[in-house]
């Protein structure tokens, strides 16, 4: 029976893996790499950089293949992205059926962990639920993005006992009310920070975290929302994309 | 200069551990097992498991220490775990003073990821704020209970574009009405779930994640609460002790 990986590959340095990971890459056959098909070519090397390093005798091949992108045409974000998942199931279904003999093992590589904001464990979810074309399947966690943005900036993501909202910029710039006293940040490409009124909330944010080219601002909004604005400009403008996110914490009373 | 390193070791299985993790592993002289005194002796002896595991050649000592129990006659929350940081600070402190040379390596093994429900990263802000004794410190990231537990059931930890609610029991448990679609509960030992009106709320729930006795439930509340109260008492009663957590979904509409 064909069998599948769903590998949390961390959020960006290579380090960042586990041994979990490591040991599914080394059963690998086939990698399905999913491009975007726009200026990260960056991230496609950073994950052949992720075989190279870890793969030590399994022989393997790379099979790249573009994802589509949504239709903005679509006003509905919801309606917008569900759309977008069914012609990425049925080419993912094609690069099962096709790519892969039926006692092999492919993977799909995250950056993060496969649990948030990633949709490839949906697109597998419906490929199951239309029984075209059998496979087993199993998911390893990863590093996700605030926990390296916690590492780096060597806080813990609450105060003792409180709860902390992992949510989107789009969420955040909704204008919703938000009750925690902590915000996880995630997708954010429109600064929502800048809409919160309570310009002392504290903003710990954090750019390419645990690679080189590394940013870690921090500081009462008040103070560093201008120096993030700048470095992120400046920081798209030279490496062509940004994966960045940030936490915003209320002031101590 | 003395250096820390603050090393989240993952959710239990031993693969959960980064190849960060590893690497900062094979640089300490002294581990510092901080020992709740009950009956997580296993605990203990999974640390243990992972020092010898993975460290290569680096000669190591490891100082075991109990830690100090909460002073439960306190009854307002924040005071008392605040009281109980306060003897920690001292005692760990002590341990960086007298057990660590001045060019040495020490650590802390921190379960899942030390941003998140740990308080060791508080206790080290402060032993830096009294500045009795110089050191340099770093914090490594690892895999959490909830990446865990999504991983394990093959789930993503929310639908589409929405958000992620992590939060205690206590904080469950209080009764204050929580917004988001999914809130991943922590640290209860009570059994807040029960507490929810809505009883076709999905719950995910898992005990002693990626090790050999784990065990996974899921389905509506009224369906799967039953099984999880019986689960947990066999579990606690077998092992001495139970490290759990969930996930609560509102139901799709």
């Amino acid at each position: 029976m064909r069998h599948l990986f769903i590998i949390g590959i961390g959020a960006g340095h290579p380090d960042y893996i586990t041994i979990q990971a490591v040991k599914a890459l080394n059963l690998v056959d086939i990698f399905f790499f999913m491009n975007k098909g726009d200026s990260k070519d960056e991230l496609v090397r950073l994950r052949k950089d992720i075989c190279e390093r870890y793969i030590e005798h399994h022989p393997y091949r790379i099979v790249e293949s573009v994802d589509p992108i949504r239709d903005e045409s679509i006003p509905d974000y919801k309606t917008r992205v569900q759309q977008w998942h069914l012609e990425r199931v049925q080419i993912y279904e094609d690069l099962i059926a096709n790519e892969l003999s039926e006692d092999a093992t492919g993977a799909f590589l995250i950056w993060g962990d496969p649990s948030l904001y990633d949709s490839t464990l949906r697109i597998i979810d419906q490929i199951v639920a239309r029984a075209n074309v059998p496979f087993t399947y199993d998911v390893i966690p990863g590093i996700t993005s605030p926990q390296a943005l916690a590492a780096r900036h060597r806080i813990p993501l609450h105060d003792i006992g409180e709860s902390i909202l992992i949510t989107t910029g789009r969420h955040l710039a909704s204008g919703k009310p938000i009750e925690p006293e902590n915000i996880l940040v995630m997708l954010d490409g429109h600064a929502a920070y800048k809409d919160i009124p309570d310009q002392q909330t504290q903003i710990y944010w954090g750019a390419y975290l645990g690679m080189e080219n590394e940013i870690l601002l921090s500081g009462t909004l008040e103070e560093t929302a201008p120096k993030i604005e700048a470095a992120r400009a400046e920081a798209r403008e030279r490496n062509g994309w940004i994966m960045d996110t940030y936490l915003l914490s209320k002031p101590a009373n």
